[in-house]
């Protein structure tokens, strides 16, 4: 393994005291809580802010109030942006989000204290509400930096717990509401060469194989039916044959067991997949320990990075449903589908990556990313895009969320390394 | 097929005059409701003792208040008793115990308008409280008949609705609760030649096969789970692996299946048996769509009439659960075990019914009762016991119930001929 001396080293100890400050001040016993447009979230925004305008970076915020730290570059190619959100969800963890923005802090204080400008512009970013737990509705900070925010949303998706109107909540925290009605977008996606999300995992990959850092080929895109239902017929369960049972217990247990196993041979055969029927409920005022259950409410959740995947299970989902109907004398109501498409990362990028990671011999592997992010709304506006996973323990959105510094600090070097060695924007996938 | 000419006819005017009234007087538009020890009952327990009296009957009650009609026999052997319950569940149907003392009227006013006495004394029975939905405990007059009842049921068992305690509750109706503590016998075993119960199913199998009667073989018992809970882990539907996912809905989802399909198999080895998970319940403010299931609710019921295939059940779960713990990572709770054993009806009296109904051309099978009545308690006495199943669609503890008058009086013609071919108490089994 070839070890390249880099001489933007990231500037770990900045970040350190910016995390215990982030947890002390948005925290408490239950967890962290940095509300989307509201005094967490603030909280967040404006002690980076104070930190990037420390080292000279030049800051501004758009219509959303999504938040741009500039520090001026070289040459005036299109910029490089490093960036993440700052929101959490209600008694989150301090990482989920957070580490991202800080990544670009500790990349650009890097740069910083070495005396020198980055090749290109490097702008870290803090997005607005990413978390839909607050607005019911996701990625609400990157959309409306390209514009693609709705009037509906603005004016009719409100707070969870508040019940204000988004437009309302933004221009309460200094936004522009009208601006983003008449959609004027805040990013050029031609002036940008590159974005760059650093995320904690949020699955036990990298714990379980032991590597500090992910390497993110794709995001996940999925497709949901959120309110799906097996309807069967209630009977006397000791009075009932087997063969004249309708037993939607019996019929959704069916469809839970065959979509395991075809996840299970998709995967030998190379597919990227989940499945996961997350809820499952019999009618409380309805069923009996003595009844055969007439009803089976489910939800169901499938994810591929690859499209053609996503197609592929919404045809064999059809498939296996009309057939546990006929085995079964059940009815499926599948209820909408809901979902999002997948969002692919830079192959270059990703490339340049894996080589960087093995020159600084950090140890990672190439995996999708199972959740949605920011990153994958850079991405469809076709801005050459890139994610980084760092290990962390006990998943996110909940206090234990655990990522080691050590591990943070080899991303935040792949970052400065990626910076130092730009080159300019990649080819187009 | 050879038709013999019986004698005794049952009176099924008396019988549909009966029905009407009990419809008319203990229902409304919601169902039929004959509250136990409550005036629902009682209307249903004076209405058939005034008939009784009429046509000569010497009518008594025992410290629970079971009624006891009495047509005085010509010889005076032990006694053949015609029985069943009147109480009925809230918003419940006409026919559901009600029929079983009807059809024992039918056939004594047979005998009465023939101006013949039975060959030994005819006791048609009215049990009290056989519906366990009031006051939460199963059989409370059959087994107070025999001073099996607790102390503690008496004191501690209280009406779901009103609060009364049983003892009160039965006090009310005039019956005698110090009796009942000091275990007072109101039947004597050895004087019972024959407890037979006729109900109405409570399963489709004679609507599916176009029998009006069913010839019961066996009370299924049961072993029951009604708060079992498999344990797996939350974790992000869609970062988490399938390996590493420790899935409660999978888990469970397994083991309905597998259950399932060891049920098919034992029914075609000519096991008696139904396997049943009436709740499937994944925890509400835990569970989400995009969640992996850390925990899923079930209740399990397991019947059967034959003691060793319960037990072989018993151990089938288990292994099953053990073998689905390690593949999946989760940990099965089964939690308590309830249910009842199997009561066996008298093989000789089948054996006489099915011959009897054969000479009088009634369509008629062997089956199983997948329900639990007062002829289990009968039968567990000792006392030799049948029970006639008579046609009824849409299930019954519903206002659905829907037997036709026909089926009835074909049962009720099979008891008369039962009756008049009397020749002494049967072989014990």
């Amino acid at each position: 393994m070839t070890c390249i001396a880099f001489q933007i080293v990231p500037d770990i100890a900045l970040t350190e005291r910016l995390f215990d400050e982030l947890g002390a001040k948005t925290g408490d016993s239950s967890g962290i809580t940095r509300d989307s447009y509201g005094m967490g979230e603030q909280f967040a925004h404006d002690l980076v802010r104070m930190e990037a305008e420390k080292i000279g970076m030049e800051c501004h915020t758009d219509a959303a109030c999504n938040l741009y730290m500039v520090m001026r570059g070289r040459g005036d190619g299109p910029a490089i942006m490093i960036g993440s959100h700052l929101d959490s969800v209600p008694s989150g963890g301090n990482f989920d989000g957070a580490a991202g923005v800080l990544a670009g802090l500790a990349v650009a204080s890097g740069f910083h204290r070495a005396g020198q400008r980055p090749p290109v512009d490097l702008v870290v970013t803090a997005i607005r509400a990413e978390e839909s737990t607050w607005f019911g509705a996701s990625y609400i900070g990157s959309r409306a930096a390209f514009g693609t925010l709705t009037d509906e949303e603005l004016d009719g998706v409100c707070r969870s717990d508040t019940g204000i109107p988004l437009g309302a909540a933004i221009e309460q925290a200094g936004g522009d509401p009208n601006a983003l009605r008449r959609g004027d977008r805040a990013l050029d996606p031609a002036r940008v060469a590159l974005f760059v999300e650093t995320h904690i995992e949020q699955g036990p990959v990298l714990i379980d194989e032991r590597l500090p850092v992910g390497l993110v080929t794709g995001i996940r895109g999925s497709f949901r039916h959120r309110h799906a239902a097996c309807f069967g017929e209630y009977a006397h369960s000791g009075a009932t044959p087997r063969k004249t049972r309708r037993d939607a217990v019996r019929a959704t247990a069916e469809l839970v067991s065959i979509l395991d196993e075809l996840w299970a041979r998709l995967e030998t055969e190379g597919h990227d997949l989940s499945v996961t029927f997350g809820q499952v409920n019999t009618v409380a005022e309805e069923a009996a320990f003595s009844k055969v259950a007439g009803r089976v409410d489910f939800a169901l959740d499938i994810r591929s990075e690859c499209d053609t995947t996503l197609d592929m299970m919404r045809a064999e989902l059809r498939r296996v449903v009309a057939q546990i109907e006929l085995r079964t004398g059940t009815n499926f109501d599948l209820g909408d589908e809901t979902g999002s498409d997948p969002a692919r990362m830079n192959k270059a990028i990703l490339a340049q990556m894996e080589q960087l990671a093995d020159a600084l011999a950090i140890p990672a592997r190439r995996m999708a990313s199972g959740a949605g992010h920011d990153a994958a709304v850079f991405a469809r506006q076709g801005i050459p895009t890139a994610m980084l996973f760092i290990r962390n323990r006990n998943g996110s959105h909940n206090p234990d969320e655990s990522m080691d510094i050590d591990d943070f600090a080899q991303a935040a070097r792949l970052l400065c390394a990626l910076c130092e060695s730009w080159s300019g924007p990649p080819e187009p996938d």
